[in-house]
């Protein structure tokens, strides 16, 4: 991104102008012994210049600075919106992950829209990132094809994809542990607040959900499986729709956790109480869910590890390696909605 | 950011290269009449090509172009955490009003650390962005007056601070809000969830509610005000710290939605209920609020409008205007928690 990164060896005079500071002063902070340097500046300046120079790629041997630098050290990460709090904890596993290599991350929000997808994608490759972090992969898209074609580095986080490399909760296996959980509580009439038909982890966690629900010898008519926006709303409008149908279900899961808030609204507003009149199961065990007036039962994914995992399989796609995507384990955290 | 960009002339080889298509479809698409556009690639392939000349300011005319790259046209935004929905909203404002105005919009999280503030605000300076947008200013810190000595263009979103431009919530008119609601309640013995005291969101509405309750004629211990992180459990420990003082409070204001729900929750492992046994107000009305099994009465803050004007505002500085500070007015959403 930056041009000396990118184009030739940093200067001292680049890092001196870049900080404010005078070159001689940058000089004896990095060439000067321990304690020439403690007298060139404040440690706070110190750290400043020592702290650019690592970003920049600084060094005093041009030559080896201008094999470092032929890479922009900067990530690009789609995620659908920053609003929604997976994401957002994902991407501060990104960030951090990212840091610790000496890259950095640049993250947009494509808010689930084709075309803004692929402008943010556009976007990101004209900012010369060295690679891609896809959050938002729809199982429809023709996106992720055209960029293998291109020959684009990128790996997927949040949702999979068949065939390329990814970083993701086993949603499937999310759904299992909800199924499992729901029956031998006694339910055999549930319904499941689905997400968008377009998202793995949607498409994923319903059907973990409902072939375990099956294989125990449970039923669900096809009306128990509402596809929804994964947010609050989102869920209070399936729940809405699912209370107003024939299913009259015992406990409903939310593959989101937001989505089961929403849900818990739709409950109250017909004088029903979650975990009393009807169990509720949302997914991800943000931090909310154990706080809420009615504590919620979730599954929880490791969303922080996620987005570390995506990096260090990004680093491995630069380095031209094959990877196989990664599933990371969930567990189910048991409360008042659903005990 | 891009080498095109901010060092000399984009050209269609540029274009066709960072597309993957040959130089003559870029030109036809570009340069001929609409007919033979159309004929030339797709309406996605043509698509990409005008967004992707329109982000790195491609034009025929080389001079004009030149004067327009001098500029990055990206915006550094610095937040304390995107895990925080207050701070991810306002970025989804900014990001929205930049791609209006041609600029692409970089974010990173700061943890509400010093050093990683100074920290990431060098990087994004070392990534060339034509200004900051930074919305986790501490107002005892030294790093905004050394940024306005080094001349570098910045705005504050979210947090203010005398004698910088912000664009944030009129946060003592808020907690002014809330001290008149809870009076005209009844409500006598009353406790404040105050926040972090480095941040102006936190002091402001503290202020503005203790003030106005003073004003009114009520009175409140100094134990009755309680400093805190803004997250849930932020919120948890602050609740029972209150609880467990002689304060015995019939209504709690946290600053912030997520501590409200900590609040809350703190309340429920006392066998108390929000709204019944203690009142309970918090900020920002996220979209949460309306839902909760107990729904929670908040202050709305216009997040969305404030990243926007954040925006608007820097484009201000950036053309050298000196911009005065803009306070957006809340409102209150009375609900079940204090009703």
């Amino acid at each position: 991104m930056d041009n000396h990164t990118s184009e030739r060896a940093v200067t001292l005079k680049d890092l001196a102008r870049q900080l404010g500071i005078h070159p001689s002063t940058v000089s004896r902070v990095l060439h000067s012994d321990p304690v020439v340097a403690r007298g060139a500046a404040s440690e706070s300046t110190a750290r400043r210049v020592r702290e650019l120079a690592a970003e920049l790629g600084y060094s005093p041997d041009p030559q080896a600075t201008s094999l470092r630098t032929r890479r922009t050290h900067l990530l690009g990460v789609v995620v659908p919106r920053l609003s929604d709090l997976v994401l957002a904890i994902m991407y501060e596993g990104v960030e951090q992950e990212a840091a610790g290599i000496g890259y950095s991350a640049f993250v947009t929000n494509s808010r689930d829209d084709a075309g803004e997808q692929r402008r943010k994608v556009e976007l990101m490759l004209a900012r010369r990132v060295d690679g891609l972090i896809i959050g938002d992969s729809h199982l429809d898209g023709d996106l992720l094809p055209e960029l293998h074609r291109r020959a684009i580095p990128f790996v997927l986080m949040n949702r999979r994809h068949p065939g390329f490399p990814s970083a993701t909760c086993d949603d499937v296996r999310g759904g299992e542990l909800v199924a499992e959980h729901l029956w031998a509580q006694g339910h055999r009439k549930v319904a499941v607040i689905a997400g968008e038909p377009y998202a793995s982890t949607a498409v994923d966690r319903t059907s973990g959900f409902s072939e375990r629900w099956r294989a125990l010898g449970g039923s669900m008519p096809e009306e128990a499986i509402v596809w929804s926006r994964f947010d609050t709303q989102g869920g209070r409008e399936a729940a809405e729709k699912i209370l107003a149908s024939g299913v009259d279900p015992t406990a409903l899961f939310a593959v989101n956790d937001f989505a089961a808030i929403g849900a818990m609204g739709a409950l109250r507003s017909r004088g029903m109480t979650a975990g009393q009149d009807c169990a509720v199961v949302g997914f991800n065990d943000t931090s909310l869910a154990a706080e809420l007036p009615i504590p919620l039962s979730s599954v929880r994914s490791p969303m922080a590890e996620i987005g570390r995992v995506a990096v260090r399989l990004l680093t491995r796609v630069l380095r031209g390696e094959t990877v196989e995507p990664v599933l990371l384990q969930p567990t189910l955290q048991v409360r008042e909605s659903s005990a």
